[in-house]
């Protein structure tokens, strides 16, 4: 159910609101627009009666929600969210390009890539301090060191930094390191996960599932907001089909359907979603084409030497000429970069 | 096999070489390009003797070819394929945009819809008259009658017409009316159809099958070539996946794909390939960003009250809008539309 | 729409429907069933009046049907569908095994492996001489003397033929020399092939497409059906899928679903469904566990010489392990083989 | 690398071996067979020298492993793995059932229902307490409380427990209460999970995940045996495809192809894999025949009162009719139920 606030409403008719949801053994969840402010109420397992509330002071409207997600839907905010990743704005005017390599492998690795990111224009850093990796004899991530490694980088470059985060034992030790958490793909659906970085309250980056209907990717969302993380940013990443000249099956149309239904900023992987080099660069015009708020390209030096996804990584001279073909586009769609 | 001739070769050189692989029991196809003539050698079973041509006049190189396309290879000829769909060229510089209706439904429906596409900058004119449907209950097109609402829609608006052929009995008489001939998705692995519209030599629009991949694709080509028709067009208008927040899922990726390995132009149909009317524009700009070397969209004057696939057509206005973004976003891409 | 005869109507009652139907401009499916008659109503575009044929002798009930399929329903006819090729029945108490090679490539091959079919316990005969294949240089078939040897198999081995039909214009010929006219997957949509055979009135196997659903199969077959041919047998023959350890997905489930909705015998294909020799006897056993009507088996006496699917097919002595393995399976399931 | 010992090897030829390869800083896995022991060598990056151990007494062969999976392969152990669950052998002869109700809901229901399944023949006991839901706002299991009915349940019916363990917090109470702990299709890649899980030393039921291929599952039971715990049993239980008249394809082909390449046991889910009630039986039928090593089958009392999963769950007089032809299918393929 969504309370929606008047547009003259003040924060103590809100805060009625608020205690009265609670008085119900519900939960509200305040979230703030432009022009008024909408109350999630989530807990409920049949519907809530809307007489409880449609009288209260300032209640403008109250709307019984049918689609499975609604924190994060159109329905409870009409305006985008911009997340803040450690100053940098996701989901608003101007496109942000994350780069960096898959896996961090090196001081020196990570901060070779981390200058030549940055002087392409990339307004943020990436690379994996802990890899999800299919066979347990590849190589796992530095861990912690790797983690250290990414504080350097942000230091010396002034790029915030996104890496992944594994496990909700290494979840506040990442957080710790990092400006936005990353939930991969693998892991869309591990729910103690998602509630765990849902508290920890530092902007987060959800892949698409191999497999997951958007419906999914939403309701994945909605467990972070139900935690009161509010600055959630979705990203899709390929999707597994039948398809074999590709490594995954980038699915653009993701992007406006996405955009429609809901508030949050979305991305694009286009280097896991193709999985080879060749194809990084006219897929990244096409997101930015189609709408994506930010891109994540896979960079490294020396992709023949990467210990993780080198194919698919780009040099950083292809990255350059990819920032250069991004910043034209953006400029057709009514975006920068 | 393939017998690369010497850029100074003569073309009895190339008589000479094609009538000693006849004269083996073989087929040869010469296949002139800018710098040098390359014949594409079919019909053996097993591996043919390099050593026949070899030492001909002329012959340059003998090459093996081991990809089980051969004649739509890019070994078999460097530039890209330009074909003249009645005098609009597919596959240059310039992106074409086909627009019609899903079905021509009458006259005035068809000429309507002509004239709104052409004052809005299509090139090409597309409407079915005999129409592929699931179910023999619903609307079959209005056959012979349609080809001759289509030969008006030409001659009223200039646009030359692309059409769907849907058998081998009605093709010589779609010949009659079309200046390209369109096979549909379900018949892409139709090989009778594939052969007979090879052999009538008028240019081809081959879509991608609903689960094909590009290697399925590019031998259904194949067989177009080897009649000697070498006026192919392919087109990417999206596979069947999981995904249900589209009809298909559109495989942008295939376009960059297509591009390395075959010198034949592919479109991208974004109404088929999404199903949904607010989908086409977002992934008709992506579809040009990514390389696509033309555009087919529905178009219906009033959707609401089409016979076939009224959810995707675009209203005219919406579709002037498309024209507007996707010349805007071609210049960037170093191309014009 | 159908409507329901009473029980007690008599054939003149029938043929007064039938007469109005047809004077509507619609046409008439009587689709006798063992208690009472019922009636399909094709060839309408909207709705048609119940009220026409309430009121007319014999009517029991005029169902609006909601399905896109009518005839095919187990809502037009109750009973089980029992088709007859050859003199063998399909889709009754026996389950048939149709055995033989995937393509004719002589008569010594063709007629080796009829014999020790035959011997095994096949009660159908399985050859192709016209092949559709991905490649136009790969081998298509004898075609007319690959005919010529079926018959040649029948008359030796008294096994009725089941192969493959490919085109309109080789239908007739094929069903000169068939005695059960195969549609393949590629063809499934191919719906001026449909409505040739479905105005052949020779039985039919009509196999599921790569990546149709079950709905777009029946629907298939509908277009066979609203021809006035009745007589179709369905085939399960895996589905196309990310899944790479087989060539496709053998779906089982298709079984018991279409055996729900329809009174059409369905039989499975496990030689193409897996592509794998080791794979076909297990799930032949699972498809005789499942319920199919039949399965279809490639058989080659040297599948190492196989012009065509050899790995996927069985030495006569697997084969007759299948044989006997299944008849043993059959017992438990209350049917024989 | 699998050292293979003679037939004849003494345990102190083994010690030694294991000794050698920690020397080298890389782990040993004995692994014991009926004839001879293998001793799996874990955690090179590169290749190992095979020299270094070739000569040690009691070696018979020093085998490279290509295969990505080692532990889990036929190579590294030809015997087939009997895992005992609470004493209920799971890869034996006979077949078990593990049957009960998606979720725990009440100590009533799952008494209830842990009553029914033991009278109809099953073995072992399913029932989640904790329940991964896509929706935050959805059931998600009784939790620790779940868990204390469970063990009623193993006391008062005397079956072993399986139940899911969704992540590294509750996974060693779950264990505590479990006789088996079940990973689910969602967490198949949570490689933090199956670490932990591989250390706690209990039987685990790995379920594939949902677009999963074989080989992605057998890396994943892969961490389990590295981790030193060898007792995994595996289950198909449906992928994620185009097809939508089931929830998911169950992939029955994948039996046979993991049992050729590997040692570990795999059961079969119906219940999950069809998501409705009326093909759960036909397609346990299939998955005895094909040669699965048990079923997981939802069973409960009342089906449209169960707060998760209702409709795919048997009423236990259709499961007891399942069990009495299971049984009856066992036979015929040299296996009991």
């Amino acid at each position: 159910m969504l309370i929606v606030m008047d547009a003259a409403a003040t924060s103590e008719d809100v805060r009625r609101v608020v205690t009265t949801v609670q008085n119900l053994g519900l939960q509200a969840h305040p979230i703030p627009g432009a022009q008024r402010t909408a109350i999630g109420v989530t807990g409920n397992r049949g519907a809530v009666e809307a007489a409880a509330f449609e009288n209260l002071p300032g209640v403008a409207e109250v709307i019984p929600v049918s689609a499975p997600y609604k924190l994060v839907s159109r329905e409870a905010k009409r305006e985008n969210t911009v997340v803040s990743v450690g100053g940098v704005p996701v989901g608003g005017q101007r496109i942000p390009v994350v780069a960096g390599p898959c896996a961090i492998e090196s001081e020196t690795q990570a901060l070779e890539t981390g200058r030549a990111v940055r002087e392409a224009g990339a307004s943020l850093y990436r690379g994996g301090a802990f890899k999800p990796r299919t066979s347990p004899y590849s190589f796992q991530g530095l861990g912690e060191e790797g983690l250290k490694i990414l504080s350097k980088v942000r230091q010396e470059t002034g790029l915030p930094i996104v890496t992944e985060v594994l496990d909700t034992e290494t979840a506040e030790l990442v957080a710790e390191h990092a400006d936005c958490l990353q939930i991969g793909a693998r892991n869309m659906q591990n729910f103690s996960l998602l509630r765990k970085v849902g508290r920890i309250r530092k902007p987060v980056l959800l892949k698409r599932g191999m497999s997951a209907t958007i419906e999914e990717l939403l309701l994945s969302a909605e467990y972070l907001l139900a935690e009161g993380n509010y600055d959630v940013i979705l990203c899709e990443r390929g999707v597994r089909t039948f398809a074999d000249h590709t490594r995954n099956t980038l699915d653009l149309s993701a992007i406006p359907y996405v955009q429609r239904i809901s508030h949050l900023p979305i991305m694009v992987d286009p280097s896991h979603g193709t999985g080879k080099r060749q194809k990084v660069l006219p897929l990244s015009r096409a997101a930015v084409a189609v709408g994506a708020d930010g891109l994540l390209i896979e960079v490294h030096p020396h992709p023949e030497e990467a210990l993780s996804d080198g194919p698919q990584a780009l040099l950083p001279d292809m990255f350059s000429e990819l920032m250069r073909q991004i910043r034209n586009l953006a400029g057709v769609v009514g975006r920068s970069a």
